[in-house]
């Protein structure tokens, strides 16, 4: 932990109409109240696992060291075959994540260099009582993760888990077939922006190269070429732009308007690049 | 107060779309830098004063001691048989509660013991000059609040004010008439999930055990049968779930769906819950 | 600099939705760990440079001395003809503004006493690297505000550049003509309030006065009539008024309601006042 105030990222798909962020805000405040909490998002779509996990994986580069706190979490209170482990992991460059074990970690995880040590936190000491059955955020990760911060040890908030038990999931991913890449939209931002699940090296891959134009069909609808620029400013007000966004993940944008709007797609949507 | 940094918690209904919420923040750290406010949520419904009161109720008890400022007032600024007071009460846990004196403190000051000391800060001299009209959460409730975070007694705050004269509502509360129980959608969160005026008790009352069926008549529309369960994977995906949220209020939710988009409810309405 | 943390205030069209807020927090807590962010709104209209310059004119008042960032950036990343510079200022009251030089900052400085010395941040050495073309509120606006609240001159975040150069806008002001006031929406808050872009002094020139009517025409829409009055109780719940708003310009409200579902009217939409 670092010698000031040690700080916990927060990210759910929680929103912020609800008093749901403010309470676990409260919860690690009475029990670590010098942590300092940074909410890096709460707007992951509901139950947006993956979308969660590459949020996260892509954030904690820019967040300083401590623990990261995570709660997409569809199977909270499950019972039986629907359960899944509540975690805390502590990663080689001694990050500490906490969350559900449903994969929402492991790619922050592995950029971080991976998982050292893990515990299974689904009968932490640190936990609230009573726990309920549908808001573990303030029950039992909020707390874990102001112990945690508070500079108790991993092994005393739960039980030692072998780390190749921790469940991974397949986040989706392009792929390039001879002169086309096969994508789908990841997410929209609040801009419109729509982001893909491609990599620029993909782009590469099929001979689209910054200042070419770009042809991009979507379902069953007519290819729309657009340009391969760098900035939104690129192209004129109101034109569509293909770019590398701040993720570096291919994405669509219109300048100053929103591609999302112009092309009507939604998360999940598959979509074919080619050269125009 | 703590030893550490003062905590202020602060619930509005002034959303996060403008400024308000952070102009409140520049007043509060302007008067106590060290003051740490923790945001409960400002996603009360417009002018929701019922609504306001049960969430801080309910939240008091996940956050640290301190003051707590919460500003739901659609009586800003009104003279003479519209005005409302303005308000600072200090309660038996030593806990300071600011805002208008329109019902949205009691439920929460009652959770905390009763209150003890109440001032009138309508003419305190804490308030920022000139005060507007329509904006006291600025002018009034935020550098009051500061300044009890800041250590000021409350007396020094406000005029004397014997506390029977404080304003209370009537909360929503569901009623049992034989084998029914008639309650009314209370708010329902961002997942979706509908909350109702009733309390866990009252579904022991008309018969109704986790475990079994129930069905829920809304309005003149045909009853819906459910689950009566406990978590959400207690039901298949897209399926209704009747359950108790972590409020410990008896509430509807669709598992990795949103029970208000089927069931076609808005805040007030009336349902009809029995055995299926 | 205060003696306590040193405060950071935080404006933007980001919106909240997404991680871009949550990512600039952890560049400034990893550069600056002690500074502490107030964010004002990041609830700007995307791209609308002249509502963000107003807000953050009218919001300095209210907050602690400091750093403060604003990032209203349509232009974020371009180069050659559409290219803007990235600056740093110092006011006459030793406040520090960081932001695009696209007229954003100017309407604050101005209100803070105008600049006093100004640098151009866009080579700046406290940028991360790489360099996004898309996200300079990450990779270049929040370090140097940071670096600044850590307590870095100025002259070392940037190059020198002439006060005298920063790019101005006008911003969008109501006219009187006889006995009509000829005035815009600037902006709609979160319950339907319209702001426009008329002062109050300019009802008076008008022979308008708190307590009489006012009739106000919306494009080819017929004349409504209101009320000129304080507070929203001053009307009856549902009914509509003319005020002056805490930011003390021109707006109309409906009690309890929307004027802005009520009215139909839309930013930038052209209204004419009368009296009744």
């Amino acid at each position: 932990m670092s010698e000031g105030s040690p700080f916990i990222t927060f990210l759910s798909d929680y929103g912020l109409n609800d008093e749901f962020v403010g309470i676990c805000h409260g919860v690690i405040a009475r029990r670590c109240p010098q942590a300092r909490v940074i909410d890096l998002t709460h707007g992951i779509p509901s139950c947006a696992v993956s979308i969660g996990a590459i949020v996260l994986r892509d954030a904690v580069a820019f967040t300083p060291p401590g623990v990261h706190l995570a709660v997409v979490d569809p199977s909270v209170g499950a019972t039986g075959a629907q359960a899944r482990r509540a975690v805390a992991l502590r990663t080689e460059q001694d990050r500490l994540l906490v969350g559900p074990d449903n994969g929402l970690l492991m790619p922050a995880a592995d950029r971080l260099g991976g998982v050292v040590e893990a515990v299974d936190i689904g009968a932490s000491s640190e936990r609230l009582k009573p726990v309920s059955a549908t808001f573990h955020g303030r029950d039992v990760f909020a707390p874990v993760a102001a112990a945690l911060a508070a500079g108790t040890p991993l092994r005393r908030v739960g039980q030692p888990l072998e780390a190749r038990l921790l469940r991974r999931i397949e986040l989706p991913v392009a792929t390039v077939s001879g002169e086309e890449l096969h994508a789908h939209v990841l997410s929209v931002d609040h801009f419109g922006n729509v982001a893909l699940d491609a990599e620029p090296v993909q782009l590469e891959q099929i001979g689209l190269k910054a200042g070419v134009r770009a042809s991009i069909e979507a379902g069953a609808g007519r290819p729309t070429a657009m340009f391969y620029g760098r900035a939104f400013a690129d192209v004129q007000r109101d034109e569509l732009l293909l770019y590398c966004d701040s993720r570096n993940m291919v994405a669509l944008a219109v300048n100053e308007g929103s591609a999302v709007d112009v092309l009507g797609l939604a998360a999940g949507d598959a979509l074919t690049l080619r050269r125009a």
